[in-house]
């Protein structure tokens, strides 16, 4: 199977803890390295991963807070010491351009690539980012400012060639191509081999929805529906449920609640408050509601 | 003895090493805190060191240069979410504010403590700060970009009583104050008794200087010269000394040198380039030329 891999780089919330970096992570689709939120550390933590930093060329943004974003500068301005070539891709709620390009200009005189801000809408799903393997669309949350999530859909892939098959026909190469793509082969002698005889079929296409900060959202169950895994903030526990409230942000029930209504196969919970020690109650009382719950931690690769 | 600890935070340069954070230290006078520089990561360092945020009201800035500045916004954010109160100073070359504060400003729309630039020039030594305890010097350095080292120097203690004396002679408890501060003692009767036989002398006061950073620079010999402890930046081996002329560093036999015509008591050095798996070669080099030299390392807790 292709690489789908999720790697958390950090999974704690605004204040600094003695555990967790503030979020970040990567998702790698086919050795492509998307960053999802780039809070402080974000570069240090993506070496520690050992992920090449030539391989990451898009950073989705979800909203203007800095724990998911004052790690920029130090990745634009390490791409460009080390001579980085490739456009990289900032993808943002509007402002972080105004707000970020100054500084970055005066911390890089000379650029040895070209930094491209994408700024969106928060308002209606729309599709940021494609390519022949995925897509990458935002999911609107709700928070205390603009701020949103991503869907990234791995595109169906092509029928797998049954060699057996292929040699049995005596299929030439040239049509290899066509019938990857579902056409049906026809022999010299004129006889229409069916596709389904030459092929498996493609793996079905993964999805991972990443989710955070936000309200508990019922308008984001349709387009999570059954994904593959889903990531959602869950930042406290039922105790503090009255301050998710106040701070716009979701209990792990409440996240694992997302889970179950949207079907999804598997849960992933992060962005823990600083208050807690271990995540130990959060892990419980998700897996109470929705059991196929996973706790985020720095390092923790997940394969999609 | 008074406190008088530095902690390594970090002591990488520009590019991130899976072992490495930038730049950043923490100077405590007497439960005081001084931060000097603020690479990335600093405010998650400074979390683990366990020392009290809210002891921290200084920052000193030595240039502007990523690797030296860029755990700045999170620093300020976090002490802000935390509600801090007391004035933040910061101190540095001309061009901080205007770099960060219309960030600060988004970033943080409610200050709950004001936060106060300094900017210094990097041309003439100056004083930045003085309490009752320490003073702040600049130590003008030679980089690619106006650049200081900083000097703290501790103030001269105040005597110590020796209590078998003082209940020999039955001094009244309202002298001891004079009598700390180099009075003699004059009897009810009219004989004086000396002060040097009421007192120890206070400890020596304490001074260490901070170096990075700079090409090896003459000029600084005066500066530092007896200090208790010197860091200075070796970013290279001797191996790469052409590359550190060119980048306006300095390698770990010059940082040994500058310590032994300064006649420092010890020298730490940092600042490693992230082309060194482990710093022994730089550590051989430096000891060669002065043998009290020590390798910054994170968490490194010195006792000055």
């Amino acid at each position: 199977m292709e690489k789908f891999d999720l790697h958390i780089l950090g999974c704690g919330s605004a204040l600094p803890t003695m555990r967790h970096y503030p979020t970040s992570q990567v998702l790698d689709v086919r050795d492509k390295l998307f960053m999802i939120d780039c809070g402080e550390g974000a570069q240090l933590q993506l070496r520690k991963s050992r992920l090449k930093f030539s391989r990451l060329n898009h950073i989705f943004i979800s909203h203007l807070h800095g724990d998911h974003c004052f790690g920029l500068p130090g990745v634009v301005s390490t791409f460009n010491l080390l001579g980085r070539t490739a456009d990289l891709h900032v993808y943002s709620p509007a402002g972080l351009e105004k707000l970020f390009a100054p500084m970055l200009a005066f911390f890089n005189r000379q650029m040895s690539y070209k930094l491209v801000f994408h700024e969106f809408s928060a308002k209606e799903p729309s599709l940021l980012y494609e390519d022949r393997s995925v897509q990458v669309s935002t999911i609107p949350l709700k928070h205390r400012m603009p701020c949103c999530g991503f869907l990234f859909e791995e595109k169906p892939g092509l029928s797998h060639i049954r060699r057996d098959m292929v040699d049995f026909y005596q299929v030439p190469v040239y049509e290899l191509n066509r019938i990857k793509n579902g056409a049906d082969y026809v022999t010299p002698e004129g006889r229409v081999v069916s596709n389904s005889v030459l092929t498996t079929p493609a793996a079905p296409p993964r999805r991972y929805a990443y989710c955070s900060d936000t309200v508990p959202l019922p308008s984001v169950l349709e387009q999570v529906r059954g994904a593959d895994l889903l990531f959602h903030e869950a930042t406290f526990s039922q105790e503090h449920a009255a301050r998710a409230r106040e701070t716009f942000h979701t209990t792990a029930a409440q996240a694992a609640d997302i889970a179950l209504r949207a079907g999804v196969k598997r849960l992933l919970i992060g962005h823990f408050s600083a208050r807690y020690d271990d995540e130990a109650q959060l892990l419980a009382e998700a897996s109470a509601v929705f059991p196929e719950t996973v706790l985020a931690k720095e390092m923790l690769r997940l394969h999609v």
